[in-house]
């Protein structure tokens, strides 16, 4: 890959008139490095081999890479990115959430000044973990930042169980209780999305840095004591609630249970990383079928043979 | 890649009992192309260099391609896609509607049970467009449907306008009058939306077979003339309106306008694909900032310089 040429060094606002008029006189835009600096947001997908091919040339590009390894599973990704990228000789740095939270973020838009940076996310960047703030904080510098998107939990989970997508609600994540207090908005999503026949894609609170990974059980055991509280009605024991794991990986399973049958006796369904769907009372005949497809394996998301392999051909072309 | 090696034929059944059996006796199910036959349903991303290495594999792997080419833009992905494909010398079909519906269906997963078969769809395969009836169809048949994960509209279009994806609602389609029937759903799910404080993604109708793409214009008129007839105050002079045209490829655009402006002097804001974000009334302050930087393109989805020559240089090696 070429390097990059470093344009002369101007204002913010110098370079973003620039930018703006450049634009106006053309609508193709396609990225050229010598116009301004730039910050890459990289997904990588949830695993290895679905990473998109413009998330390796924006890795393959970038003088520093700076992987977000505290909300996601790194056994999964991480790490084996991590080892073909060392490989190369690249600049990674596994990110802690203080680097990329706060003055974190003051950090790397500077660091974006004089270098390509890249933060590498698996997944999508900016839906299974937002960083809106540090493309909003590059941006008000005046350092374009491009987004890279990559499959995430939210399209996958529709996709491996089946669903139709026009059937599902907002989704949430479920957080374990802080100081004893039980954050029950969760509960209050599945509710309006199921008065409006819809399904609710729960994320489930993941803390690698504490190493700590909510599990399906526990999420559970969480929206069922807010039932009992508050007695709504909104989780039964016939509830259908289809219990994801490891999606799009070599470990990829589904089980889909009634929320009677988990109560009395949990089952995790597979390895981490987690996700639940809670289904709305009333399925499409297709979405049903699907399902039951879905939990024997028949209809999957699983990687092809030999996929491992070609992920390191390619990043010998990229990076040597 | 090596060619399949076909297993002895077994009945639908067997073949379901024998997988289900060999994926109790282990967890790890990498999928191994001589238990079973197999249907790939493919996601090409936006735009081609968002095409993830696992559809690359698939692809090649594959005896046949199907390529759904009458619902997503074929000259932003397919033609040439289809050129790198056909000068690999392998078995492309472009896929008119009824080669993907119907009798279709049957068909597809009857040349399943002969040879590794493809459905190729830009997008994700079963977000943007769903193909659950061909995955359901290949499963009740024993054929283990497999599907590849690939950025769609849905996700860009948060990642791309900086929106935070918990603030999304249901999203919908709109479509053109049918017999002078207009069709008020879409009216219905923005009005549920906005009183639950979320935006909605609009897929605009498109239909590459009679040559038809509905504009963002013309999506508007017709919401506006439901506001019109049944005067629920959803839509008004000050709602925002976010138009996206070609998300993810060299011509990205995104323009953030409100519905009074559009009505009075109307922008497509450039080419198709096209969709359209209906914005909540309150907007997270990140959200609100992310908004004018992807407007001003210092936030954005664009193709990185070389990526085109990636994807040839990533499809020599595996298609050859």
């Amino acid at each position: 890959m070429p390097n990059k040429v470093h344009a002369p060094k101007i204002s913010c606002e110098e370079a973003l008139c620039a930018f703006i008029s450049s634009q106006e006189s053309s609508s193709i835009h396609e990225i050229n490095a010598s116009v301004i600096d730039l910050l890459f947001l990289v997904g990588l997908g949830l695993y290895l081999d679905l990473i998109p091919l413009r998330s390796l040339v924006a890795l393959a590009r970038c003088d520093k890479i700076i992987i977000d390894a505290y909300t996601s599973g790194p056994k999964y990704v991480v790490e084996e990115l991590l080892k073909i990228l060392k490989s190369t000789g690249k600049d990674v740095v596994l990110a802690q959430r203080f680097m990329l939270e706060g003055e974190g973020i003051e950090s790397i838009v500077w660091e974006s000044q004089d270098k390509d940076v890249c933060v590498a996310v698996v997944g999508d960047p900016m839906i299974a973990t937002t960083h809106n703030a540090l493309a909003v904080e590059a941006a008000a510098s005046g350092i374009r930042a491009v987004v890279v998107p990559a499959p995430s939990i939210q399209c996958c989970a529709i996709g491996a169980l089946g669903l139709l997508s026009y059937k599902m609600g907002k989704s949430v994540t479920v957080v374990s209780p802080k100081n004893g207090v039980v954050y029950e908005y969760p509960y209050e999503v599945i509710k309006s999305n199921l008065e409006r026949g819809l399904h609710t894609l729960l994320l489930l609170e993941m803390d690698l840095e504490r190493g700590y990974i909510m599990t399906p059980c526990e999420a559970l055991k969480i929206l069922f004591s807010i039932e009992q509280k508050r007695n709504e009605g909104v989780l039964e024991e016939q509830t259908r609630v289809v219990i994801l794991s490891s999606i799009g990986t070599p470990s990829h399973r589904v089980c889909v249970r009634t929320l009677g049958e988990l109560l009395q006796k949990c089952d995790n369904c597979g390895d981490p990383p987690y996700s639940i769907v809670i289904l709305s009372k009333k399925l499409h005949p297709l979405e049903e079928e699907a399902l039951k497809y879905a939990e024997r394996g028949l209809l999957n998301m699983v990687p092809i043979e030999g996929s491992r392999e070609v992920l390191e051909q390619v990043a010998n072309i990229l990076f040597r």
